[in-house]
């Protein structure tokens, strides 16, 4: 697949950073950076730019707040034409500060959103905007929302300066249908905008799914290292850029830095295809259940695990 | 995905026995069978009828020969509605034994074939169907099969008894796309034949090309519990059960199955999500590449396995 508008975006260090609290080490972050520049990678997104009254320094790494000055010190010496990101939850807009693009060494902005949160969403959208940032209203959790509510936000989104809209699977329970669905109904909303596809890898399906918004017509295109992410994880970024043709892509050096430390780093932390997670994502449901499972002594439980889950749904 | 046409097939004891010499033990066996039977999968193989003379039993576990009364040991007493399948391989046919159907525990023979032994495969189809089995014709590694010679294969297995023709991708290389042509391509050139997909993981697709399979309306579906099978393994069984809405289908015991037997076995024998076979099959190379590295001390050093399998490309 080749095709030039496609930009292959890698969230190694933000959605890794929900599984160890954001703290990576200074030179694992440096490593990435360094082999995603050699990839060819079009962005690269180092965490959230969280409020520090929400969520004290104390209890999360650097990653949590993506200060321009840490992002500066960890790049620092390694010449990159890749794109900065940090991610912002709409929801939880309190102190950040955001400094004027020209000042900055972040390029875009992604704003994480429920439907429910679209207006502050646009709000946080247009501020940055106007302070010259590239941005994205990311909708999350799209697997549990009706779908008049969910075009009701995307005709909002039509009018508003975002760059691109994404479709989230943030519970890993969409198939192949279901994303063409969504593509196209995001395209037939937001005329005019990029579309951006990240998928959870519950089922096994983040990186079929990506192909599947690939082939509708998704540009922006999530993937990690390795798949690292909350849960299962992600489309493996690896697998994203062995199947895309376009020839400014390089696998060697994402290859080396899999080998080198995210072999060693998933013998501390825990992701990938585990059945816990496959089950909340056959039944639709947050993955922190099966985070939750997976820390307690029944982690391999799954036939129970299974039936408590099918429970819930009733009740 | 509800169609009652759909047959679920699980490969376990088979593919998973090419990683262990078909070495299973008995309860094992045993255990997948009750299981299996209680899920309402239709059909469960047990491995290969293979010749005694290329294959010393000395060097091998049951499930390589698949002996009617070692079927009907391991199975007795357990009562099943489950069709029992063996495969034959269509170019190592020598002084194999096939009973009368009415005599043996076995519904179905399942021959696997190269396109350049088609005849070899439809000699032992014509043979097997006279004494009364089920047959299938499983065309192998079809992503290093000129077209050509494909459709010419495929209009001669049309001409022949063969219930189910089968789609495998042995290399883990296609992706959706290709699923569908290739299934369309089966149905055309094979009119009145039920059509099989056969999915390796390598790119983490095998699921995912397998609902591919089913929308184009392939409806003999393999998979394999927890995805045991050569190299990365096959589409997951749990994963496939969790998406069909047959409510015939109990995910239950396959949950219990994994969590007793197959998490166990896999800290002894290995297979899934590993760079090797990712970088195999995204090269459309045989898996063996990748089993020859895991065996050895550079087992880890992906990017120079990477490096050495393009320049093979080359040579």
């Amino acid at each position: 697949m080749y095709r030039p508008q496609i930009k292959v975006f890698d969230c190694t260090i933000r959605d890794g950073g929900l599984i160890n609290k954001h703290c990576f080490e200074d030179r694992f972050v440096r490593a990435v950076y360094e082999a995603l520049t050699k990839a060819g990678v079009d962005y690269m997104e180092f965490g959230y730019r969280s409020s520090k009254e929400l969520f004290p320094a104390k209890d999360f790494g650097a990653w949590k707040y993506c200060d321009d000055e840490k992002i500066l010190e960890v790049t620092s010496g390694i010449e990159s034409s890749m794109k900065v990101s940090i991610m912002v939850d709409a929801h939880r807009v309190k102190e950040q500060v955001f400094a004027p693009k020209d000042k900055s060494p972040v390029h875009m902005i992604r704003v994480a959103t429920y439907v429910k949160d679209i207006d502050k969403a646009i709000d946080l959208v247009n501020r940055v905007h106007d302070l010259g940032y590239e941005t994205t209203a990311n909708i999350m959790a799209v697997s549990t929302e009706p779908e008049p509510e969910l075009v009701e936000g995307l005709k909002q989104l039509a009018k508003c300066p975002v760059d691109v809209v994404y479709v989230v699977d943030s519970f890993g329970a969409l198939f192949s249908e279901q994303i063409e669905h969504l593509v196209k109904l995001y395209q037939q909303q937001c005329p005019g905008k990029e579309i951006g596809i990240h998928c959870h890898n519950n089922q096994q399906l983040a990186f079929g799914n990506t192909i599947e918004g690939i082939i509708h017509g998704a540009n922006f295109l999530d993937a990690s290292l390795y798949g690292i992410g909350r849960g299962p994880g992600n489309c493996c970024l690896e697998l994203l850029l062995g199947f895309l043709k376009n020839p400014k892509f390089n696998l060697t050096p994402i290859l080396k830095v899999i080998q080198d430390y995210l072999i060693p780093l998933r013998e501390q932390i825990e992701w990938g295809y585990l059945i816990p997670f496959m089950v909340t994502g056959i039944l639709n449901q947050h993955p922190d259940f099966g985070t939750k499972r997976r820390s307690g002594p029944d982690k391999d439980k799954y036939a129970e695990f299974y039936e408590e889950r099918l429970e819930a749904l009733d009740s």
